[in-house]
C-alpha cells in the first residue's frame, strides 16, 4: 500500500483529516475535537468516502466520550455520558443519510459502551476511543482483504473504469475500488485506469487521479459523459466502483452517475463490480427503493471550482447517489471474497452485527 | 421565435458572433473580417453548433472574396479569386472535422461562383456575400420548420432531457433539438426541459440554460450522470438532441456524451430524436464508423475557467463528439418532416447536393 498520505487519523487528543475540497491543489489537514467538528467536516464533505466518514464519526463518538468525561459531574455522570453519546450518534447520521456505514460505525462505538458493567466515564472514553481504532485498524485489513479477493477480476489487460473515489482518501487507507487495481500494480500486472471526473464534486478528477499518480498507476481522465465511447471503442474491459448501501436484494446506492456506468457495461457486455466492506451491506432494507437519497445544494451542480458555470437564478437537481439494480451488478467484492447473484442469502449471511 | 440575441450575423462588411465562449457571464460581441478570423473563431468555439458553423463560415468566404477582389490585379483576377476561395474552404472546413454542415456551407459558396459565367472580382465578391446571406435566412427557415414538423413528438407532459446546446446559439436562431420545444412553449403547451450541463465545455449549463431561462422556458439543469437517474425514475419522457453529421445508413455523430443518452433511453424504453436541418446529412460515409471523431485539447477536461481541476500532469482524453448507432434513434426531425427507421432510402432521397 502508498504509506504516502493519510486520511483519517489520531493525533494529539484530535481526530486529523486531509480536507478533501481542496486536493489537489492544497494538502490541509483539519483538526477535529468535538463531535460538531467532525459533522461540519462530514456534511461539507471534507471528509467522503462512506467507509472514511464511518472511522471519521466513530472518532467524533470518542471525541464527544472524552469532552463529556471532563464536563460532567459525578453523580450519574456515566448514564448522562451514554445520553450524550446516544445524541451525538444522532447527529452524526443525520449528516449523510445515503452513506449506511456512518450509522454502522456509531451504533458499533455506543454498543461497545453500553455493554460495559458498570463503567466511570473515563472508562467510556478510553472504550469509544479504543472502538474507534478498532474500527480504523479494521478498515484498512479489509481494504486489503478487498484487493486480495479482487485481484482475480482485474482482466488481463487491465483497463478499468472507475468512478468518483473509492480509493484511499474513501476508506482508512488502500481504499475498495482502487484496492483490486492497487493490487494488480504491486503484483507487476498491467492496469490502466479509466477515471470518471465525476461531477459535481470531482472527486475523480480531483482525488482518484491524485491518488493513482502517486503511485505511477497509469490512468486517463475523462469527463462522464466519455464512458460509452470508451465502451464501445472496447477500451474498457470492466468497471469497478464503491458502495455507499448494499442492501438486501443486492441493490447497490453510490454515487450519482453509478447507475448510468451499470446500464452502459450491460449494455456493451462489460463485467460491472461493486467493491465494499461489509460494514456497507444493510440486511434492514429489502431493495434499493428504500434507500434514502441525499439530495445536496443545488449550488454544487451551478458552480464549479468557485466559479458560477451557469446564469443566475437557473434551477439545478442534485442528488448525490442513485441506486443500480442487482441485475446489473456481475459480482460484489468484500473483505470476505467475491460473491455473484443471486445475493440476498449471501449478503444476509454477511449483515454485520 | 426569440430575438432577444444573435448568434451570426453581417453587420458594416464583418461577420459578427456573440462569443459563446464568455456566455452567460458575458455577451460579448466578435466582429470577424477575414478567413483567419473566422477560422479561430470556429477552431476556439467562440461560434459553434453545426449549423452556426456552417453559417458562419458561408460569411468567411465573402470575407475572402470581398478581400481578395479588392487585392487582385485585373488580369486573371476571377481565376485567381477562386482558387482563393477554394483554398480558404480548405481552411475553414479543417477546423471542426466532424460537423458536415461546415463543409456543405463553404461547397455551396464555392459552387455558386463557379458556376458564374465569366465573373469580375466584384461579381464574385456579390454573389459569395449573397449566398451566405441565403444560408442564413435558410437555416433560420428551417429550424422553424424543425419546430413545426418535431412538436407533434413532444409528449403531453412536455418532459424533453437534451445535451449540448443545439438551440438558436448553434443555429441562425430558433436551434434544432430546441426548436420542437420552443415551438411547444409558444403554443402554450407544457414543456420542461432537463438540461445536461455537458461537460467538458458545458454548453448545456452556460448556454441552452441561457437560452431556456431568457424565454421563461422551464429547465433542471442536471450534470450529466444524472440522466439515467431520472429516466429510471420516470421524469424523463424524450430526449431530444441535435446532430453534426448524419450519415447514409441513419448514425449520428453528435456532442460526446449523446451516445450514452441514447443508449440509456433504449434501456427505459424512452423515445430519442434526432433535430438537425438536411444539411447535416452526409450520404457519403454509408455508417458512422467512418465518421472522423475530433479529438480536442485535454487541457479542456483538466482545466476549469483557467483553474486546474485535475492535478499536475494527469492525461485525460477528449473526443468531442461520439456515434449514435441508427438501431437507438427512434426518429430524425429535419425541416422536411419527421423520418423512422429505416433510415437510409429516406436519407439518400434528402441528401443535398
Amino acid at each position: 500500500m502508498s504509506d504516502a498520505f493519510r486520511t483519517v487519523w489520531w493525533e494529539a487528543n484530535a481526530l486529523c483529516l486531509i480536507d478533501q475540497r481542496m486536493l489537489p491543489a492544497d494538502e490541509i489537514v483539519v483538526r477535529c475535537t468535538s463531535v460538531a467538528d467532525v459533522a461540519t467536516a462530514i456534511r461539507t464533505m471534507q471528509v467522503r468516502g462512506a467507509p472514511a466518514i464511518g472511522c471519521a464519526a466513530a472518532y467524533a463518538m470518542a471525541l464527544e466520550a472524552r469532552n463529556g468525561a471532563a464536563d460532567e459531574a459525578p453523580a450519574g455522570a456515566a448514564h448522562r455520558l451514554i445520553e450524550r453519546l446516544t445524541s451525538a450518534k444522532e447527529l452524526l447520521d443525520a449528516q449523510r443519510p445515503t452513506a449506511v456505514n456512518l450509522s454502522w460505525a456509531t451504533a458499533r462505538v455506543l454498543n461497545r459502551v453500553r455493554r460495559l458493567n458498570d463503567p466511570t466515564p473515563a472508562d467510556i472514553a478510553r472504550y469509544t476511543l479504543d472502538e474507534a481504532h478498532a474500527i480504523l485498524e479494521e478498515d484498512l485489513a479489509m481494504c486489503h482483504a478487498i484487493g486480495r479477493h479482487g485481484v482475480a477480476l482485474i482482466p488481463a489487460r487491465g483497463h478499468v473504469l472507475t468512478h468518483c473515489n473509492a480509493g484511499g482518501l474513501a476508506t482508512a487507507g488502500y481504499g475498495t475500488a482502487l484496492a483490486p487495481i492497487r493490487t494488480a500494480h504491486e503484483q507487476g500486472r498491467p492496469v490502466h485506469v479509466y477515471v470518471d471526473e465525476t461531477r459535481p464534486f470531482l472527486q475523480g478528477a480531483r482525488l482518484t487521479a491524485w491518488e493513482l499518480q502517486r503511485e505511477g498507476i497509469p490512468l486517463t481522465l475523462i469527463t462522464d459523459s466519455m464512458a460509452g465511447y470508451f465502451m464501445r471503442r472496447g477500451e474498457i474491459d470492466c468497471v469497478m466502483v464503491g458502495a455507499d448501501r448494499i442492501v438486501a436484494n443486492g441493490d447497490v446506492a453510490n454515487k450519482i452517475g453509478t447507475y448510468s456506468l451499470a446500464v452502459l457495461a450491460h449494455a456493451h457486455g462489460i463485467p460491472f463490480y461493486i467493491a465494499a466492506p461489509s460494514s456497507t451491506i444493510d440486511g434492514s432494507l429489502p431493495h434499493g427503493d428504500s434507500i434514502p437519497i441525499e439530495y445536496r445544494d443545488p449550488a454544487e451542480v451551478t458552480m464549479l471550482a468557485g466559479r458560477r458555470i451557469a446564469p443566475e437564478g437557473v434551477v439545478a437537481a442534485h442528488p448525490a447517489f442513485d441506486v443500480t439494480p442487482s441485475e446489473l451488478v456481475t459480482a460484489i467484492i468484500t473483505e470476505r471474497g467475491v460473491i455473484y447473484p443471486p445475493y440476498a442469502d449471501q449478503l444476509r449471511r454477511m449483515t454485520p452485527g
